[in-house]
C-alpha cells in the first residue's frame, strides 16, 4: 500500500503529534473539539513526507503530488471555491509546523493561489480591489522572498519608493493602483508562477528545505532537538485579518503569559495579517483592547481559550483573525512562559481541579527555573531610569552594547558580559540571544520574537523601549540627547521594564509562596535526595534556605584559596622537610576547624559530605611567569637574590605537571603526603565534637576520598582516617563514615571491590566525564565542543548533560557492580550535573539516592527530580538521613 | 581434623610445589627419584604454616610444634642418630623454600643440634675435633646472625683479632683451640640456647620472619611475587662438605649455565659448606675439576644431572656435598639461565627428544630474552682491555662508577647510566642490580650471587676479575696503576668478561641460528599475529628482520620532528590564516611522501597501518620559557621586536593547553584543522602509488584515525580520508582500509557503534592506561607510581604491563561490544604492552588478532605469543594478511 502522506484536518488529532507536527495536529484537534466554523478547512502534509525529502536529497516521495492533489480538491469541495478560479477563488496558506514549536524558525507562504486573474475575481467578488491587490502583492513578495530567496530588502525599497512617489508613509495608506503598481515591480524581479499548484508545490519545497535553513539548525542546537524529525506543512484556507478594518489578526494566550495570573493576554492588530503581529515590525494593540474593539469576537474567544485549556490540561498560545467581524481559530499550542507564569499555572490549574499535582508539576519546564533565580535591580538603590519598554523577560542584566547577532557571539563568547541592542530581532539573531546576558529592542511587544526567544533562553529582556533609537549604521542607540556606542555600559531589568545606564545593584531573588509550595508538593514526589555542593557557611545557610538536605560536597581545598591561608599553605607546600610541613599544618588546623564548625552549625542533623584534599598542590603556588620574570631581570641585575629565585622556580616547576588533571591530586595526595589529610580529619572531628558539645547536636559527617582507582588507596587512606578520627574521640559509623568519589573510569570497573571498603559513593561526573571522553574541560570547552556541537558530533556539551553513553554507561557499571556486594551502599552525584534537569532524570533512572547541584540550583534539581519519578516512578524512595 | 603442617620427604612431590615450597617439593621428589641413600633424610613445614603464623601475627599454628616433633622422632630413627645426643649427635640444617626460588633472600641456619655437650660427642665420634668445633663455631655465629639479629661484622672481626692472635690469615688455618676460643668469644654476644629443640623452634620462626624481611620483600616487588605464598621451611639431615679435604660443597647446572651447552658446569669448593660456594666470599673452583678432584664422585654427579633433567625436562640446577669421599644431592630446581642459554637448551632438548616443540618453547623466559637484545663490544673497534673476569651476564654497558646500591638508585633513577662496582654482592644490593646498567665484582663466579641477580634481571655483569681491587672506604677502583673514583667512565661487556674505560661502540645483537628455529616454532604454534611499531624506513627494515607481519603503527608525527620538517611545520601551525596553511601543508607533502614511500617499500605485501597526527600541535613549537625570557629582556631593552614577540608568544599560549593529553590532538584536530589529515592522506596515497608501479606491489594499507571517542567523529573523518584517496586514485577495500585506535574508555563502551564505521581497532593502550586509571605517564611515573608499589597499592607499573582489572577490563568490553557487530573487524594493540609477555597473555586471552611493539621486542613477543597459545590455545589463529 501506497503511504499516506496527507492528511485532510479531520483525520488528525493530537496523539499524531509526530506524524503531523504540533501545527497540524494542533488544528486536527481543534477542528475536532470547535466545530470547522471556527477552523478554517485545510490538510497537513506529513513529517515522515519531509524526512523522506531529506533522505532523497531534495526529491519529493512518491505519490505526494497526487495525494496533495486529492486533499485539495476535497478542500474546494467543502469550501465551495477553486484554487485558481478567476471568479472566486480559493486561497490558501502554506505554513510549516514540526513536532515542537520553532517559533519564526521556519518558513509560511498566505494567500497562496492569485495570480492576475483571479486577483480581479477576487476583487469583484469581495468588491474590495485594494483587499485583492494587497492579498497579492503580499503573496507575490512572500513568494519572492520566501520560496526563490529574493532578499527581503528588495520589496522594502520599492515599498518606500512607491510610498514616496505617491506621497503617503504608511502602509495602509497606499490604494489599489498603488498596490497594482508594486505587484508589478515586484513582478519585474520575482519570477512568480502564475499557476496555483505549482506555486502549491514550489512552496511545499520551500518549507521542506526551510527545515535545514541556518536557522533552523541553529535554533535546534540549542533547543537540542534532533535534525532527525522534520517539519510538516499544512495547507490551510485563507481567512484575512487584512480585510478592512472590522478584520484583526491576534494572538490569545489562555492566561497572563508574563505572570501566569488567569487573564488571557496577547497582542492584535487591526486590518493585518498574522505574520504582522509576530514580526514585532508594527507594535501591536494589548489583547484586552479586543473587548473594545469588538466585544462579541472578545467573549468568544475568551470561552474558547477557556475550552482549548481544559481540553489540554495546558495553558495555550493560539493564533486568530477576525474576518469581518467574525473569529476563526488558526492555531493552538501549550504557551512558553517564562518560570514565575509557569509556577503560578501549575498551582492555580491544581486549585482549579483541572491538574492534579503530578500534572501541575510536570507543565513546569525545570530548567526554565533559572529564570526565578538570576537577580534583579536592587528596589531600594537610586538610579536613573533612563527609558521603559515591556517587561519582556523576567531578569536584570548589565554589560557592554553590542548591536548584532555577531558582536555578541564574539564579544560575548570571550566572557564580556554584553547587551544585544537592536530595533526589533529576526530569527538569524538567535546564536546572539545566547551569547548575550540580555535582550533590548526598541520595538514589539510581548509576543514579539525578541521576547519570545529571550524567555525560552532564559535571558532578561526589555521590549518596545519606544524611546529608544536604534541606529544599526552609525552603531549608536539615542535616547533624546543621550547617545549610547558600541562597548557603553547599560542596564535592563527584564521583570519591570526599565533601563539604565547607571550600574545598579543588583538583588538575589526570593522563592515566593506560589514557588514553595510548588516545591513541596515535588518533595512528596520525588523519589531522591537533594543535597547542596557547599563550602563556607553562607553557602551552606543559602542551600537550606532553597531545601538541602544536607551537603553533598564540602571542597575543603576552597578553605585554603582564601587570603589568610594561602600564604600557610604555600609554606607547607615548599617545606623543605617533614618538620616544616608539618608546622605550616598545624597552623592550618585551627582555621579549617573554624570553617567547619560554621558548616556544621548550620547542617545540625543532616548528612554534610567532606572531600579531603583534591587538586595538585601547584595550583597554590606562586604563578610560574610571574617568577620567571623576576628570575631574568634578577639575572640582568645580578641580583644577589637570584639563587633563591631559582631555587623557588625550581620547586615550583617540580611540582609543576604535564597533565595535572590526571597527576598527583585526590587520594594521590593523601597517599603521598598522609600529614594532610590528618591534619584535615583532626580539624573535622575537632569542630564537630565542638559543635555538638555547644548545642548537643553535629551533622551526620561522611568523610569522602578523591580520585580512588584502586581498592588498596582507599583501604590504606581509611585506615589513617580511621585511626586519627578515634584519636580525637569521633565513633565511626554512629558520628561519620567514611566513601570515595568515583570519578574515574577503573574506578567503575572495579566498583565492586571498592564497595567493600566504603559507605557510600558520590559520582564526580566532571572528573569521569574527563577521563572517560578523554576531554579536559579547561581546554575543549573554549574550541573542540562548540565546533563539535557545530559538526554534530555532541547534541550538547557533555559538561552540561551527562553522556548517557559513555560515561552514563559507566555510571550504570559502577552502580550495578557497586549495589551487588553491598545493597544498603549510599550512591550519589556531586558535580555539577546534579542540577541539570536532563541529568538528574539519568541519575533517577540509574538508582542513585541523592543528586547535589550549587545552592541556586536546588530549586530546579527538586522539580527535576519529581518530574522524574512522575515520568518513570523507582517506588523507591531515598529517605533523606536526618538523625 | 588438625591441619597437617608436616611433610616427611617421602610424602611429597613436585605437585605439591605449592604447598612445600620449591625446594621442599624437589628434594620430595629427588628422594623418590634417587632413593634415599643419595638425598639425606628430613622434612618440610608448609608454606600454609608460613602464612597462619604472618596472619596471627607471628604466633605459630596450632599443632605445629607437636607435629615438628613427631616429625624430627621420625628422621631419628631413620638415621640413627639423635638430635642433641651427646654421644653422637644428629645435626640438621633449617632451609627456606618459597614456590619459586628466590636465591640468597631468605635465612638458613647449618648445623642445628650442636651444643657444648653434643660438640664433644660429635668430635669423639668423629675423630675430629677440628671439624666438630668448626661446625659448632658455624652455628654460633648464623645463628647469633640469622636468628638474633647480631651484624655479621661482629664475627668477622672476631674472626680476624684471633687470626692475628695465632698468626694466621686463612680460616681453614685455624686449629681446633683456635675455633673453640673462637665460639666461646662468639657467645658473649650471642644468647645461644643449648636446647637443640629450642634451636630448632626459634629456626623456623626465622626463616618464616625471612619471608617478610626487607630483602625478600624488594625481591618479589622486582620479580612481581605476591607476598601472599609464604614460604615453606625444609629440616633435613646435615651433611658434610666442611669435613676435610676429601669433602667438597657444590653447585653443579645440567647444562652450561652461560651457553646452555651440553656439557655440566658449575662449581665447587672443597672442605666448605654450600653456603661458602654461593656468597661469593671465597673463588670456587669449576666444576670440572671436580673429574680430577674425585672422578668417581664426579661420575655419578654427571649421571644424576643426566636423570633429574630427564625427569623434570628441564635444564636443573643443583647443590652437592660431598662427604668423605661420598656424594649427596641437597637440592634439585629449574636452572635460572641467559637467554641463549635458554634458547639453546629448548632446541638441543627438542632435538634430544626431551622435550616436544611446546614443551622446549614453555622452558624458555620470554622477558629474559631481552638480555639478547642489548649491544656487545664493537669486535672490530680498537679499545684497551684493563681487566678481565668471568662472563657472568651476556651484553655490553656503558656509565658512571657507582660503588653501593643507594648510589645506585639514587643516581641511575635519574637517567644516569650506571655501573655498580663492587668486591661481591649480597641480597642487600638487589635494588641497586635494577638502577645500574651493568655490574662488576672483583670476587665471584659464575654462580656468585652478582651473576645469578645480574642474569636474573638481564643486566650485563662482569664477575671475578681479580686484577681489579675495590676499596670501598676509599671509593676507589684500582687496576695497577690506574685508579678510578666515583663517577668515572667504564664499560663492560658481560658477552666476554672484558672490561676497559675507553667510550668503545657497542654494537646491534644479531640473531643466530638456534634463536631463529625457536622463532619459527614460535611461529607455528602462536595464534596472534606480530606486527612493529616503526616510522622510519630504518626501523620497517629492522622490524622485518626480527619477523614483524607488517606495522602496527606508523606515528606520523615522528615525521614532523626531523629538523628539516619542524620550521615548516612551525610555519603551519602558527599561520594566520589557510591560506598560509595550506602553503606550508603544500611544502611538508612531498616530504611526508617520501617517508612513506621509503616504508612501503620496506613492508611491501604486508599490512602497514598509519596513524594520522595525534599530538597536541603545541608540541610542534617553541619553548614557551624561552620566549618568555627574550620578551622579558625585550621589554627591558625596549626592543623594537617586542610586538611581535609578544604576538608570537600568544600565538604560542592559546595553543598551549591544561592538560594536552585530554585536549586538541588526535582526531580532534582531524575534525579542526581537516587541511591537514588531508595533506597527509594525500601523502599516503601517492607514495603507495609510487612504491605499486615502480614495483608492481605496494602495502596493504590501514589507515588509522586516533582518539575516537565518538561514533560521528570517526564518521565524519572518514569520509573525507575516502574521499582525498578516491581523489588520488586510491581504492577502498582494495588498497586500504579504515579504522580507528581505542584509547579512551567511552570509546570501550561504544564499540558496537564504532565498529560501524571501522575496518580495524588498534587499542592504544597506554592512552587507555592513562585515561582509565587517571594517570598521566609524564606525572605519575616519576614519583606516584614508585610509591604505589611500595605500599602494595599496584604489583607493577600499568605501563609495563596491562591493568588487567581495570583497564584490561575495557579491553575486554570494547572487544565484545566491537565483534557484536561485525565478526571480522580486525583487533590489534599498539601500546607498549604489544611487547610485554604478561600484556601479550592477556591480549591473546581478550580475541586480539596482533599484537604490535618496538623492532627489537618483536622476539620476545613471539615467543611470549606463542606460549599464550601453548598454555591456553584459543583454536583461532590469526592469518598474517599478506598480499
Amino acid at each position: 500500500m501506497a503511504t499516506k502522506w496527507v492528511y485532510g484536518f479531520a483525520e488528525g488529532s493530537r496523539e499524531m503529534r509526530d506524524l503531523l507536527g504540533g501545527k497540524g495536529s494542533g488544528i486536527a484537534e481543534m477542528t475536532r473539539l470547535l466545530g470547522p466554523e471556527l477552523v478554517p478547512g485545510g490538510f497537513t502534509i506529513t513529517t515522515e513526507a519531509c524526512v523522506a525529502y531529506m533522505n532523497a536529497d531534495g526529491v519529493l516521495p512518491r505519490g505526494l503530488e497526487n495525494q496533495v492533489g486529492k486533499a485539495l480538491e476535497a478542500l474546494e469541495e467543502a469550501a465551495g471555491k477553486r484554487l485558481g478560479d478567476p471568479a472566486d477563488p480559493l486561497l490558501v496558506s502554506v505554513r510549516s509546523g514540526a513536532r515542537v514549536s520553532m517559533p519564526g524558525m521556519m518558513d509560511t507562504v498566505l494567500n497562496l493561489g492569485l495570480n492576475d486573474e483571479s486577483t480581479a475575481g477576487l476583487a469583484a467578488k469581495t468588491g474590495d480591489e485594494r483587499f485583492a491587490w494587497d492579498c497579492y502583492r503580499r503573496l507575490v513578495q512572500m513568494f519572492g522572498n520566501v520560496v526563490l530567496g529574493v532578499p527581503g530588502e528588495r520589496f522594502e525599497a520599492q515599498i518606500a519608493e512607491v510610498k514616496v512617489a505617491r506621497g503617503v508613509t504608511q502602509d495602509v495608506e497606499l490604494d489599489a493602483e498603488a498596490l497594482k503598481e508594486l505587484t508589478a515591480r515586484f513582478r519585474t524581479f520575482v519570477d512568480f508562477p502564475a499557476d496555483p499548484r505549482e506555486q502549491l508545490m514550489m512552496s511545499i519545497r520551500a518549507v521542506f528545505d526551510s527545515w535545514m535553513g541556518d536557522r533552523a539548525v541553529s535554533y535546534r542546537r540549542i533547543n537540542r532537538l534532533p535534525d532527525s524529525w522534520g517539519t510538516a506543512v499544512n495547507v490551510q484556507q485563507m481567512v484575512y485579518g487584512n480585510k478592512g478594518p472590522s478584520s484583526c489578526s491576534g494572538v490569545a494566550f489562555s492566561r497572563n503569559e508574563l505572570t501566569g495570573g488567569p487573564d488571557p493576554s496577547g497582542d492584535f492588530l487591526a486590518n493585518a495579517q498574522g505574520e504582522d503581529v509576530v514580526s514585532g515590525v508594527r507594535t501591536p494593540r494589548d489583547l484586552n483592547e479586543l473587548r473594545d474593539w469588538n466585544p462579541a469576537a472578545a467573549d468568544q474567544l475568551w470561552e474558547i481559550l477557556r475550552k482549548l485549556e481544559a481540553h489540554y490540561k495546558d495553558m495555550q498560545d493560539t493564533e486568530f483573525t477576525v474576518e469581518e467581524g467574525r473569529l476563526y481559530m488558526l492555531q493552538t499550542r501549550a504557551a512558553k512562559r517564562p518560570a514565575q507564569a509557569a509556577v503560578r499555572f501549575a498551582i492555580d490549574a491544581f486549585e482549579e481541579r483541572l491538574l492534579t499535582k503530578a500534572e501541575a508539576i510536570a507543565t513546569v519546564d525545570a530548567e526554565a527555573l533559572d529564570a526565578l533565580l538570576p537577580p534583579t535591580f536592587d528596589s531600594t538603590a537610586h538610579y536613573k531610569v533612563i527609558a521603559r519598554g515591556v517587561a519582556a523577560s523576567p531578569g536584570a542584566a548589565k554589560g557592554r552594547i553590542v548591536f548584532t547577532a555577531e558582536e555578541a557571539v564574539a564579544e560575548g563568547g570571550n566572557g564580556t558580559s554584553v547587551i544585544l541592542v537592536r530595533p526589533f530581532t529576526e530569527a538569524d539573531d538567535v546564536a546572539g540571544f545566547h551569547a548575550a546576558v540580555g535582550v533590548l529592542t526598541s520595538e514589539g511587544g510581548k509576543a514579539s520574537h525578541a521576547a519570545l526567544v529571550a524567555r525560552g533562553m532564559g535571558r532578561p529582556a526589555v521590549t518596545g523601549a519606544a524611546d529608544l533609537e536604534v541606529d544599526l549604521k552609525l552603531e549608536e542607540a539615542r535616547i533624546g540627547e543621550l547617545v549610547l556606542h558600541h562597548g557603553d555600559f547599560i542596564a535592563i531589568d527584564g521583570t519591570t521594564g526599565t533601563i539604565t545606564v547607571d550600574d545598579v545593584p543588583l538583588v538575589e531573588p526570593h522563592v515566593d509562596a506560589r514557588f514553595e509550595t510548588l516545591l513541596r508538593w515535588c518533595d512528596e514526589l520525588r523519589e531522591i535526595g537533594v543535597r547542596a555542593n557547599a563550602d563556607i557557611p553562607v553557602d551552606a545557610i543559602r542551600a537550606k534556605r532553597f531545601g538541602a538536605e544536607g551537603i553533598g560536597l564540602c571542597r575543603t581545598e576552597h578553605m585554603f584559596m582564601a587570603a589568610d591561608r594561602q600564604p600557610k599553605m604555600r609554606r607547607m607546600i615548599m617545606a623543605a622537610d617533614m618538620a616544616g610541613r608539618r608546622e605550616a599544618l598545624d597552623e592550618l588546623l585551627p582555621l579549617q576547624q573554624a570553617d567547619f564548625e560554621g558548616l556544621f552549625e548550620a547542617m545540625k542533623g543532616w548528612p554534610v559530605t567532606i572531600r579531603l584534599l583534591d587538586p595538585p598542590l601547584h595550583e597554590f603556588l606562586p604563578d610560574r611567569l610571574e617568577l620567571h620574570e623576576e628570575i631574568v631581570r634578577a639575572r640582568i641585575d645580578r641580583s644577589p637574590e637570584l639563587g633563591f629565585l631559582e631555587s623557588e622556580f625550581e620547586r615550583v616547576r617540580s611540582l609543576d605537571e604535564t597533565n595535572p588533571m590526571l597527576g598527583t591530586r585526590g587520594v594521590r595526595l593523601g597517599v603521598m603526603h598522609p600529614e594532610i589529610y590528618e591534619m584535615q580529619v583532626r580539624a573535622i572531628a575537632r569542630a564537630a565534637l565542638a559543635v555538638r558539645q555547644r548545642s548537643g547536636e553535629a551533622p551526620r559527617l561522611e568523610i569522602m576520598i578523591p580520585l580512588v582507582a584502586f581498592e588498596r588507596e582507599l583501604e590504606l587512606v581509611r585506615a589513617r582516617v580511621m585511626e586519627v578520627a578515634k584519636q580525637e574521640g569521633l565513633r565511626y559509623g554512629e558520628d561519620f563514615g567514611i566513601g570515595t568519589m568515583i570519578e574515574l573510569p577503573r574506578a567503575c570497573l572495579i566498583a565492586d571491590k571498592i564497595a567493600g571498603h566504603a559507605d557510600f559513593f558520590s559520582f564526580g561526573t566532571n572528573d569521569l566525564t574527563q577521563a572517560g571522553i578523554g576531554f579536559s574541560r579547561d581546554d575543549v570547552e573554549k574550541g573542540i565542543i562548540p565546533r563539535y556541537v557545530e559538526e554534530k558530533i555532541v547534541e550538547v556539551s557533555p559538561f552540561q548533560s551527562i553522556d548517557e553513553d559513555g560515561v552514563g554507561e559507566l555510571v550504570r557499571i559502577a552502580v550495578e557492580r557497586g549495589r551487588s556486594v553491598r545493597d544498603d551502599l549510599e550512591l550519589g552525584v556531586c558535580g555539577e550535573h546534579g542540577g541539570d534537569p536532563v541529568s538528574i532524570k539519568f541519575f533517577h533512572a540509574a538508582g542513585l539516592d541523592y543528586v547535589s547541584c550549587s545552592p541556586f540550583r536546588l530549586p530546579i534539581a527538586r522539580v527535576a527530580a519529581a518530574q522524574a519519578a512522575i515520568a518513570a516512578p523507582r517506588g523507591r524512595k531515598t529517605v533523606a538521613r536526618v538523625s
